[in-house]
């Protein structure tokens, strides 16, 4: 894998704010370039080996393989050794919230879950392949799984609309014995633990004493609230677009009446502006947007990360007037919170840990391999590596296994 | 792709019967030659243009890609031409016939449908994956198949056992609005067919006026007995393990009343022993033995195909005693009749076409596709081409895209 470190590209853009066609450091994208460049697709399939001669077709299929199979049948833990399914991950979705394009249905998905499987080979060297369901039944993409489990080693959902999708990620973690991990949830809340993390050493501040405020309680939201909660963080309050979440609040989803009682111990109640008053961080991860003044009424040292994509929930340069560190999703602002520092080396960590699933630990010690990726070089406008940064995934993935055993879940 | 014609290899074993180890035509494969390149497994997936630049990401996953998916959205048609399914084959299992083995299970089937994923990939450029299922139920292998329909662009079954291959096949053919094939049935029948017409042209006779048996009425058999009535055979006897199939036989299956119905129009009963009296031709597409003295009944010029593997009906220079022709399943003898002739060009000219089935005539046009490859050079030990003849796939590809458009089945 050849990869560059982009850092150097980023800064100078910072005071031009883009939309969602030129964020590119460079030049605009053009129509041309895009579309050619997903023309018949993004994702290839090759033997690990060449069927060239008559040799070669009587070992990989018959006869040669038929003493592969037939070992298998006496022993089924040998198709984890000699099938790829041992690295490989299904990327599944539905299509109810892709991107910020929101129900576009499974056809329209299929680019973006082709281009996370490029993402998962390019960083972690995992296979996978996209398996996108005409239906957006929990009960029917389950049992669908649970009836292909022997074809894959990994279930990575990707853009289930909330809440269906805490339903399907909890439903599946029961139902197969692999790991299993709704990346727009927990692959955003690691790297954003990450980041926060990172954000506390700039500020000389403590995990444990800071009050976050997170705004918007959709998947990413949801599990933002459960990693910091694992990490020992001082105080989350979370809000959604009728306010503040707390356990007096009418008509709550049972999402929502668990984010009550786990958090906002202080039982502020309000809006976004009683919440962020004094708070020390916000994360923004909802589609609304947040005024300055807002912002100006946070703690010293305010840490903001607006991660709403194409449009952050303020402009980070409107935002560092007064916050101390600041960062977006996007790649053309310093700090871009992207999962992929996350999802290739949460899955090979995994895998390669012959993980039944992926727990709390092993989130968090993911945040901790990618906060560590940067801490050398520690600044407010570098508190996360760059996506492309070969270190990261290496790293993430050695924590990831290391935890799994930690946490007995491991196999291998 | 690199080939090499392996006729050449070939001849000089036929007088050495060998067991299912010794095959090739060099040195015994041994246990570490096959275990080991099944290692890991035999599939690897990788994207189509690296991602090594921040552009790259940007191209193919955020921003752009939304871009993309905006367009699939507006126009489903669209995901054909700017994702991978166009090209790509799910190659489904259920593990309950996996070459000689039986039903050994979805995990063991797995090295086979990987072999036959890198053999989609080796011979016709198609990507494939392997979905092997864990259930044999046919509702459940269909509905999950047709709730992921937009992930992929085309069926193969492959290793299901009969009699549930037929309704399985069937059932999806109706569900589904792309190319499904049962690769042991049609892929066979299609090879038999073509090597039936160049034996026709060696021993001077025409398809129509030839009286061909069948022994065996399994996936196989039932196919073959479909696709030479559609190629307008003479007369066809389909005999089992209880002996001829014929309209007065009691307790036949749905399977077989049908083949009764369409098959032996002489009314001939008895065992094979009656069926092969003056026959033309024998195909053997079963477990059991064929007496020498049944061949030597057969017609003057008679044509044996012993295709049961890795054991022969027959062994082949036994049935030349009394056939002018005759052919095996087997790599080291003269006329392997292999499946992989027919597949690859069947499925690519399927797709080429955008065909929404795989109807007789483009089973038939692969057929004389694959025959004319050999036409030039045809002799009693050369009526098929050579699995690795790189001449076969290209033909077979433009031929049932051909097919496919004069049967009005094509949309591309």
């Amino acid at each position: 894998m050849t990869t560059v470190n982009d850092r150097s590209t980023v800064p100078g853009s910072q005071d031009t704010p883009g939309d969602a066609d030129s964020q590119e450091p460079n030049a605009p994208l053009t129509d041309e370039e895009v579309f050619g460049a997903h023309e018949g697709g993004k994702l290839s399939i090759a033997p690990t080996a060449p069927l060239t001669s008559p040799r070669d077709l009587s070992i990989a299929y018959t006869p040669g393989v038929a003493d592969v199979s037939r070992a298998i049948s006496g022993d089924e833990t040998l198709a984890a050794r000699y099938t790829w399914t041992r690295q490989l991950v299904a990327v599944v979705s539905d299509g109810t919230a892709v991107l910020g394009l929101g129900d576009i249905g499974p056809r329209a998905s299929l680019p973006v879950m082709e281009g996370k499987s490029a993402l998962f080979k390019t960083f972690a060297g995992l296979d996978s392949i996209p398996l996108v369901f005409d239906t957006t039944d929990v009960d029917e993409i389950v049992e669908s799984l649970v009836r292909m489990r022997p074809s894959f080693g990994a279930v990575n959902l990707e853009d289930v609309a909330a809440p269906r999708c805490f339903d399907l990620e909890r439903r599946l973690i029961e139902a197969l014995d692999c790991p299993v991990m709704h990346d727009d949830q927990h692959g955003t809340a690691v790297v954003t633990l990450a980041a926060l993390r990172n954000a506390c050493r700039v500020v000389g501040r403590e995990l444990s004493s800071l009050r976050v405020v997170i705004s918007g309680a959709g998947a990413a939201g949801v599990a933002c609230a459960e990693i910091l909660e694992a990490a020992g963080i001082g105080e989350v309050i979370v809000a959604d677009s009728r306010g503040v979440i707390h356990a007096g609040r009418d008509n709550l989803t049972p999402i929502k009446a668990e984010l009550a009682e786990r958090t906002n111990p202080r039982g502020v109640t309000g809006g976004i502006a009683e919440a962020l008053q004094g708070a020390d961080a916000l994360i923004g991860v909802s589609a609304g947007q947040i005024p300055e003044e807002l912002i100006e009424s946070m703690a010293d040292d305010a840490i903001v990360f607006a991660l709403s994509n194409p449009d952050p929930e303020i402009h980070p340069a409107v935002a560092a007037r007064h916050a101390s560190v600041v960062a977006t999703g996007r790649s053309d602002f310093p700090n871009q919170i992207n999962n992929v520092l996350a999802f290739p080396g949460i899955f090979k960590g995994a895998l390669e840990a012959g993980s039944r699933m992926i727990s709390d630990r092993m989130k968090v010690a993911a945040a901790e391999a990618i906060a560590e990726v940067a801490a050398d070089e520690l600044a407010a406008e570098y508190i996360v590596p760059s996506p492309l940064d070969p270190r990261v995934a290496p790293e993430v993935t050695a924590a990831v296994a290391k935890a799994a055993r930690q946490d007995g879940v491991a196999t291998a």
